[in-house]
């Protein structure tokens, strides 16, 4: 089972599972493609991670960013941590943006950053503006072919 | 010896040098105690990097995060990754962002993205701007004694 905050996170929704993270799809992607990364333990501050689990939410992160990279046609990757309050973390588990990015993807392209820090927000306050739950399994399944068929992605 | 692109890095701004990574202070930090934490190998991707060199470099990015969040009183951190052009990043050689973050050090919370989007083509091009190399290596100094004082750290 894996938790994100207090939110039982659905198996059809996860995309990788790991030894000690998983990754999600998002209810409210800032672009295509856009994925959550988190450890399976719930912790709310990067401080309360172990160096096993850094590791294995990094390389995770890795795997995830090439597979999105590649099915949603971006050039680059913004990879992004909102570690606490005053960085504009509002779901208290610690867990890493991925979001693939191509050239003209935002009319400024910093503009990803400010949508991204909303993003939590307005996920929160809005849930009329998420994503229906089969729209986001279609997605899921979707790139989870890509970790099981190719198992060098692992 | 470190290499940040194609530029080399004195010892005197390096906080922190592990087995795969180092870190080293900001001349043009976009708030205090903003520090660059990357691989030694210099590559340009984050998918180009070995699964040792990602366990090192978010461990290594943690060893820093925790001293600048307390050194410089923060509260949060913004731990960010431009990973290719279309994403902002402008030196072609991986590097990790770190930013201690407190309430109200922007006048809306998600500026610090746009200042950072903005970081690295303003500091290539408006070199007058720069901390000098004395300020920057008292502050590495300060830093340094952190990793030294407490092997823990290490």
């Amino acid at each position: 089972m894996s938790w994100f905050g207090k939110n039982f996170i659905k198996p059809t929704l996860t995309i990788l599972r790991t030894e000690l993270s998983f990754a999600l799809v998002n209810r409210k992607p800032v672009v295509p493609g856009h994925i959550l990364v988190c450890p399976l333990r719930p912790v709310k501050r990067f401080k309360d991670l172990m160096p096993e689990e850094i590791s294995d939410l990094f390389n995770t992160v890795q795997k995830v960013s090439n597979v999105v990279e590649k099915h949603f046609n971006g050039t680059s990757l913004t990879i992004s941590m909102q570690d606490g309050l005053e960085a504009g973390q509002t779901v208290p588990h610690v867990h890493v943006h991925v979001l693939p990015r191509r050239a003209g993807d935002f009319e400024k392209n910093d503009t990803v950053y400010e949508v991204l820090q909303n993003h939590d927000k307005e996920d929160m306050a809005a849930s009329e503006k998420w994503r229906s739950e089969e729209e986001m399994e279609a997605e899921a399944n979707e790139l989870r072919k890509y970790f099981q068929i190719e198992p060098f992605c692992r």
